[in-house]
């Protein structure tokens, strides 16, 4: 054992990944120690009607320049989410259609100057706001004192747009406004850049291209480059830096290495055991933060015959479960897909039903939209990914009230040889693949810095 | 294997010693299954000066009948928190000197009025407040988007009665104002007789009587009736009840029971793998919950000098991390013994230093308040909960916004043949000793009628 690594990466999700490949590329000896039987983290591969695709993350923005680079390096094409033709909008009470995105057209006059004032003082906010130093600022304590359910309704009297900021934290976060500081949501906010790229899927939007075949294969194409350097099935029980070296233990296997970075859910450290013990406020900021709560799933039918009727595939309802759901058919396929949503506490109540009866649900809610055609998919998919052990929920953890503030300011500093990476320790896109990359991507810097 | 018990009690706390005690009086067959070494989960027994003392909780209010009754039976008698003389109190920049524990000596006669309403004030959504079902009443989604710190914001003007809500809400529950639900702080209080009986160390109050000898001693106590049925160092790893009986799985035996009562920290369960998954609203509860962060310490010296200079021991500093202490000395003993806290965000802070440096800490607050003698106690000793592995904090959990009105009305519910019990379940008394007993008797009472 006197073989001593440069590094050994804990968790083989995209950021792990890719602080493995930018090491390796510098000639590093490493290890990356995956406690799953595959990569990917919180992305995943999985088939409906034969076809690839990705039962966790999937989407590109066109700003998420290290995703997009990865992807052309490895020749995966992209293709927009379908968004030609009527959405299905359901806000308050008060059901319509609207073209493509343009959630606008669904409110009144009156409503649509409360919206533009509603988003300047969101903007306002987001302007005052340091994206890597969030909890330095002035305004810091007050802003994470308050939960964004508190904060919105004395921002608006309008019911209509409280029900779409509502729709829009379960979507960003799959988690209820009551449940996340106001200080989080707009930290999350800055690092997407701003409210309305985040929540969009048209041009340069957060969800504007689908890959061909899933993202996941970039993670798996990353795995392959690294052979033998990656070790599956290796969940890690504790990591020793009391002396010089970090000795990081398996069930099976002992490492010893000059650093290590652990790139899993911050909420998932409290597995691993510390010796010293991580500093209490790292700690207190891992325990006290949570993971959203989402089922994801897929519906298959022949054609995307909902097309033909003038329905671009996205239904975005307050009052139904499994929403907001998409068109993301691949055009090169002739299949219609539809992939969706059940998020915070619709997943909740979900996760103790089955995928029987989940798909139920979304049957007959797509019925009710596109007409008897919908009855007869070809096949239906879903994951619940509060209930996957190494991940326990999706897509990334969030703070409640009270936490960044507090201890956030300790979400990226190292603990000895103990590096963090993971998509939540990123300063931009924290939450999204390209947060993920970004941060394996630093922790991999401060490696090289601290081997050198 | 064909030896089913009646039950299996994991943890041996006093909320899983009295279910057991219940229930063996019942004539049932069970075990008890605790992770430590030692019974008495957040009470915990210790030495300073040669003295028995309690590193964990210690204090009876009169009210608490269940404890009480036990220590009769065991012939513990009870001493009370001396009171007579001076306590220091510090708040919002002001230093001053009162009568036991009336703090309202120190306020202005302005102060006095505010206080007055905002006591009323609390009162009244006291009132309002179911304590059994919080999370059904109407006001409760609204009270439980609020944190404590937005709501006091609101309530008074007073930044001396604020820092005041703020010192007791870190004493209380070992958390800032701004990470805990009002809703959960209401209902806190609610079950224990309300704000002033909770925090007061006087005839009536939460901190009246103290334990010849230390509470901790009756958890001993009831451990030795259970004999053999008692197995320390038996963390569990699994619970399965798919099939009609329950298995539960430790790292070197299994046990098989009718039914099962879970009597440790919500927020432990997630260590222990449920066969089938608990509810998720369950799970989301339980991984939601946080536990608060306390360093508890005590000082001896050879007499309590402080007494002669007409102090009572007591300090309570909005300014020093090391408060409230408190005047715990044995009227049997000659000794002065000093007992108090590093709470919520100071707790954090000391728990990166040392032993001797918190030491250091607190005998320059009892110096600058005590004098030279101060300086030279005979003995120190701390417990950071936060570092024991299986509590993680103390003294009970708390609930950040939107967690109890989303997911609290499952604290109880059985799952299949799994009770619940532990302090966080009671509905009076919630966090102390007097909760975890009566959570235990309700459990093994619904043990019974499952049973029978």
């Amino acid at each position: 054992m006197d073989a001593t690594l440069d590094a050994v990466v804990i968790g083989a999700g995209f950021s792990g990944l890719n602080a493995a490949r930018i090491l390796r590329g510098e000639g590093k000896n490493i290890v990356v120690l995956e406690a799953r039987d595959r990569v990917g983290g919180r992305t995943k591969h999985g088939q409906i009607a034969r076809l690839d695709i990705d039962l966790g993350g999937m989407w590109l923005a066109p700003s998420q320049v290290r995703l997009a680079e990865l992807a052309d390096r490895m020749n995966v094409g992209r293709y927009p989410t379908y968004l030609a033709g009527k959405s299905v909008l359901t806000m308050a009470g008060k059901t319509g259609l609207v073209n493509g995105e343009d959630f606008t057209e669904f409110l009144t006059i009156q409503e649509k100057i409360q919206a533009y004032l509603l988003l300047r003082k969101i903007n306002h906010l987001l302007s005052a706001l340091d994206e890597v130093d969030p909890w330095g600022s002035p305004q810091s304590k007050k802003l994470d004192s308050t939960s964004v359910e508190i904060w919105l309704c004395e921002a608006t009297q309008s019911e209509r747009l409280r029900s779409l900021i509502r729709v829009i934290c379960a979507s960003l976060f799959c988690a209820e406004t009551s449940q996340i500081s106001l200080l989080f949501f707009l930290n999350y906010l800055k690092g997407g850049g701003g409210l309305e790229s985040m929540i969009s899927a048209d041009t340069g939007g957060g969800q504007n291209l689908l890959f061909h075949g899933g993202v996941h294969q970039i993670a798996r194409n990353m795995a392959q480059e690294l052979g033998s350097a990656l070790r599956l099935n290796e969940p890690v029980h504790s990591i020793d830096v009391s002396n010089g070296i970090a000795v990081v233990n398996t069930q099976s296997a002992q490492f010893w290495a000059k650093r290590v970075i652990v790139a899993v859910p911050p909420t998932l450290t409290n597995k691993i055991n510390f010796n010293p013990p991580l500093p209490s406020a790292q700690t207190a900021l891992h325990t006290r933060l949570s993971m959203g709560s989402v089922i994801k799933f897929w519906i298959a039918y022949p054609t995307p015959f909902w097309r033909q009727q003038g329905f671009n595939g996205s239904i975005v309802r307050d009052d139904r479960p499994a929403s907001p759901c998409f068109d993301v058919s691949p055009p090169n396929s002739e299949l219609g897909l539809i992939a969706g949503f059940f998020e915070a506490d619709h997943a909740i109540h979900a996760g103790d039903s089955n995928t029987l009866h989940r798909r139920e649900t979304v049957i007959a809610m797509l019925a009710a939209h596109f007409g008897e055609q919908a009855l007869k998919p070809l096949d239906y998919i879903d994951v619940d990914w509060s209930r996957e052990e190494w991940s326990k929920g999706c897509y990334g953890a969030f703070a409640p009230p009270g936490v960044m503030s507090h201890y956030g300011s300790s979400i990226r500093t190292p603990h000895r040889s103990i590096h963090w990476a993971g998509t939540e320790t990123a300063t931009q896109w924290a939450g999204y693949i390209e947060g993920a990359l970004q941060a394996g991507e630093r922790a991999a810097q401060e490696v090289l810095r601290g081997l050198s």
